[in-house]
C-alpha cells in the first residue's frame, strides 16, 4: 500500500505522468538562451556582463525576478546537449544518450528508435591514412554534394545514412538491427597528423564489435569515393585541402520520450541557427522554424530571430530562441565580440519585452574568456513578466543577481518554473 | 545498453571514476581549513569574525567569490573528521567509516584493507577498574616510552598494534580476520568515577561478538602491563596519576579508497598539526608533510605553516593547510583566544595571498562559543584568485558572504568547483 501511495505523488512530483487535456495555457513564453553567456572576472575585475552596455536587460533585471542557475548542478561543467537537455526539463542523467542522435535531428534526419548516430567531419588524409587536416580546409558549401556521393551505402544488412550539416560538419545514421552506441571514435582528436583511428568495441558484446566493424567499414568506403570525387580533384586543383573521409565520433543511441506537449500540454518551437540545438529541441518535441538569418554565429540576424519569435508566438506557447555567438566569442577568447554579442542580446530583449508573453533570459553554461572553455561557474536567470516578483537586483550580471530573488536553481527546477507560470503545473497534494 | 551509457555519464557526473593522465593542471590550489572557525553572535550581536581584526582575508573577500558552505548539508551537525572527508570530494554517507581507521593512518600506522581501528585514551583507574581521570592526568611525552610495553600481543589469532599520539592519546589497531567494527566502546565517556565498560556486539555476528571479547582482552591486559611500569610508579611517586590503562573508543574498519590523483589527477599535500587531519588527508592520497611547528593547538607557528606551504606548492598541485586552534578556543569557550587564533589567520592569508594559485579559505563547521560544541551553522567560503568573479562582500564573516556569489554549497560541491578551477574536471556532454 505504502508503495501505491509514493508511486501516486511520485507522479505528481515529477510533473509528467498526469496528461493534461489541450487547453488554453494562463500565459506563453519566450525563452532565450545566450550559450556560454556566463563568465568570470575578465577585465578590471568585471565579467563582460558587468562591462557590456546593455540597458534594456538591466532594465528588466530591475522590473523582474533574479538569480543564479547551474543547469546540472553545481560544480558540474555542463556540455552544451545536456545543460539544454536540462533546461527543458529533462534530467540528462536520464536522457542523454550522446550526442549523435542530437546532431542527426537538427539536420533533420527523421530518427527512429535504436538508430545509432554520429558526429562527422569531413577531414584531409594522405594515402597512408594520416590525417592532414580535421575540416578539409573548412569547407564551405561542397558538403552537400560531397554527401550525395555517400548515399545507398549498406554493410552488414545496415542502413547508412549520411547528411551534410554546416561547413565541413556532417552527420552520420546507422539503421538495422543488433547496433550498439558502445563503440570509440574514428577521429583522433588532435594535431600532429595523428593516424585515422579504428573504432573499437567499448563493451564485450556481439552489438558492439558489430557496430565498430561497420563503422571502420563506412570510414573505409568514404575514403575510397571522396578520393575520387570530382569536386576533390577541383580543391586540389585550386591548392586546397580535399575532403576525402569522413571521421566519427559521439556515437549515441535514440530513444524516443515524452514531448513536451504530452508531458505538460503546451505547444512549443525553436528558433536556432545550429544543428545540436535544433537537434535538442526536436528531441523534446518542440517544432523546428525555419528564421533566414540565423546563423548560429556573430553575424545571426537578431532583428530576423526577433520578428521570427513574435510571429511564433501566435502559434505556440513557449518559443524558444538560441543565441550562440557569446560561446564562439568565448571559446576564441574574443572580449570585443563577446561585448558585441551581448549588446545584440539587449536589442533581442528590448524587440520581445512588450509581447504579452513571460520573457525568460538564461544560458546553458559559463564559457570564461579566460580559460576558453566550459566551466561549472552559474550563469544568470532572469524572469520577466505579468506580476512576478521585483527583487532587489538592478543589473543583469553574474554578481548582481547571485542575490536575486530566484536564489540559485538548476535547469531542471528552471522548468519546473517555468511549467508552473504558464499555468500547467500539477498541485502536489491538495 | 542503457546502463551502459548512464553508467558513463555517470562516471563524469560524479567526477570520480574517470582516470585523468598525469597532465599539468591549469592552476593550483591553497585550501585553508580553519576549524571550528564559524560561530554565533558572541558579544554585542557580532560573531568572533565580525569582531576580530582581519584586514587581509576582509581584503580578499573584496576581490573574490564567497559563500556559505555546510559541509554535509543544511542542519547536518558535521565532525571534523566526516567535514573534512565532505570537503575533499568524499561523500560522508558512502566513505565515512569510523574515526579510528583516521587516527592510526593520521599516526603513521600503514593500514591495510580490513583492520578495525580505535581511539585510545590512556586513563587512570582504581582496583575496581573504576576510572579515576579519563586523560591520565593529560600525560607529555611518556605515551610513547608507555606504548612500547603494550607492543606484540596477540589474541585469538589476531595482532594488536598500539601506537601513542599526542598527550595522553594513542592509536589500537586490530589485524586478523573475522573482525568487525560493530562494537561498543570501553570508555565510559562520564565523569564521577564510572567503571571501565565492557565492549559489547552492537550486531548478532560471530565476528562482532569476538572482535569484542579481543577488545576487553586488550584492555584487561594493558591494566595489567601498565599497572607495573616503572614510569608508572615514578608518577605515583611524583603524586601524579599513573596511566595504567588504555579506553577504547571511535572503532573503525579501514577500506582503501580511490585517491584524489586517481580521482581528478593532481598531487596533493598535507599541513597539519593534529593526527585526525593528517589521517583524513592520508586517507583520500594526500602527502603528509612534516611541519615543525605546527601543533594543533593556539600556540602553533603560523609563519613555518605558511612557508611550508609556499615550498609544497613548488612539487604538489593542491597544498591543504589546516588550523586547529580555533576550535579549541571554542571548546574552551574562550572569544579572546578566538579572536587571537582569527588574527593568525589573517596572517597566514597575508603570507600566502600573493602565490600564483587560487586561496580558498573556509571552515569544517561551527563551532560556537556559546555553546562548545560543533553546531550546523554554516560556515564561511572564500575563493581568491586568478580572474574569480569579484562579488559585493566586503568582509570575511558569516554574515556578510551570505550575500555572497557562491551561494550556499555543501563540502562536495566545494572539491568540485576546486577541480574544475584546477582544469581538471570532466564535461558531462558535448
Amino acid at each position: 500500500m505504502r508503495k501505491a501511495v509514493l508511486d501516486r505523488f511520485m507522479k505528481c512530483n515529477i510533473l509528467k505522468v498526469k496528461k493534461r487535456e489541450a487547453m488554453p495555457v494562463e500565459k506563453k513564453v519566450i525563452l532565450v538562451i545566450v550559450d556560454g553567456l556566463g563568465d568570470r572576472a575578465v577585465k578590471d575585475g568585471k565579467t563582460p556582463l558587468q562591462l557590456a552596455k546593455k540597458p534594456t536587460l538591466d532594465e528588466l533585471a530591475k522590473k523582474g525576478s533574479t538569480g543564479l542557475m547551474s543547469a546540472i548542478g553545481r560544480g558540474i561543467i555542463p556540455g552544451s546537449d545536456t545543460a539544454h537537455l536540462a533546461i527543458f526539463g529533462y534530467e540528462p542523467q536520464t536522457y542523454y544518450k550522446g550526442r549523435g542522435p542530437f546532431e542527426a535531428l537538427g539536420v533533420g534526419i527523421d530518427l527512429r528508435e535504436g538508430d545509432v548516430a554520429f558526429r562527422c567531419n569531413f577531414a584531409t588524409v594522405d594515402e597512408n591514412l594520416r590525417v592532414i587536416d580535421r575540416r578539409a580546409g573548412r569547407l564551405k558549401d561542397e558538403g552537400a554534394e560531397l554527401a550525395k556521393s555517400l548515399q545507398g551505402m549498406e554493410i552488414e544488412k545496415t542502413e547508412v545514412i549520411f547528411l551534410p550539416s554546416t561547413e565541413h560538419r556532417g552527420v552520420l545514421v546507422l539503421r538495422g538491427e543488433g547496433l550498439s552506441p558502445s563503440i570509440s571514435d574514428t577521429d583522433p582528436h588532435t594535431s600532429g597528423n595523428p593516424p585515422v583511428l579504428k573504432s573499437k568495441p567499448l563493451k564485450d558484446t556481439e552489438e558492439a564489435r558489430r557496430t565498430a566493424r561497420i563503422v571502420n567499414e563506412v570510414v573505409r568506403k568514404s575514403n575510397e569515393i571522396l578520393s575520387s570525387h570530382p569536386l576533390n580533384k577541383k580543391r586540389k586543383e585550386e591548392g586546397k585541402f580535399p575532403a576525402n573521409i569522413i571521421l566519427t565520433r559521439g556515437a549515441g543511441v535514440y530513444q524516443k520520450v515524452e514531448s513536451l506537449k504530452e508531458r505538460y500540454g503546451f505547444s512549443s518551437c525553436c528558433i536556432a541557427g545550429s544543428a545540436l540545438y535544433k537537434g535538442v529541441a526536436k528531441y523534446v518535441g518542440m517544432e523546428i522554424l525555419k528564421v533566414p538569418g540565423a546563423t548560429g554565429r556573430i553575424d545571426t540576424d537578431i532583428e530576423a530571430k526577433a520578428k521570427a519569435a513574435k510571429e511564433a508566438l501566435r502559434k505556440f506557447d513557449l518559443v524558444f530562441v538560441h543565441v550562440k555567438g557569446t560561446d564562439n566569442a568565448s571559446h576564441d577568447g574574443n572580449l570585443e565580440e563577446k561585448l558585441l554579442m551581448i549588446e545584440k542580446v539587449n536589442r533581442l530583449a528590448e524587440l520581445l519585452k512588450d509581447e504579452d508573453a513571460y520573457l525568460i533570459i538564461t544560458a546553458d553554461h559559463s564559457t570564461p574568456i579566460s580559460i576558453k572553455r566550459h566551466s561549472s561557474d552559474p550563469v544568470p536567470v532572469l524572469i520577466y513578466g505579468d506580476k512576478v516578483r521585483r527583487d532587489e537586483v538592478k543589473s543583469f550580471d553574474e554578481v548582481s543577481v547571485s542575490s536575486g530573488c530566484l536564489g540559485h536553481i538548476t535547469g531542471v527546477e528552471l522548468m519546473k518554473i517555468i511549467v508552473d507560470l504558464m499555468g500547467c503545473g500539477h498541485m502536489v497534494g491538495s
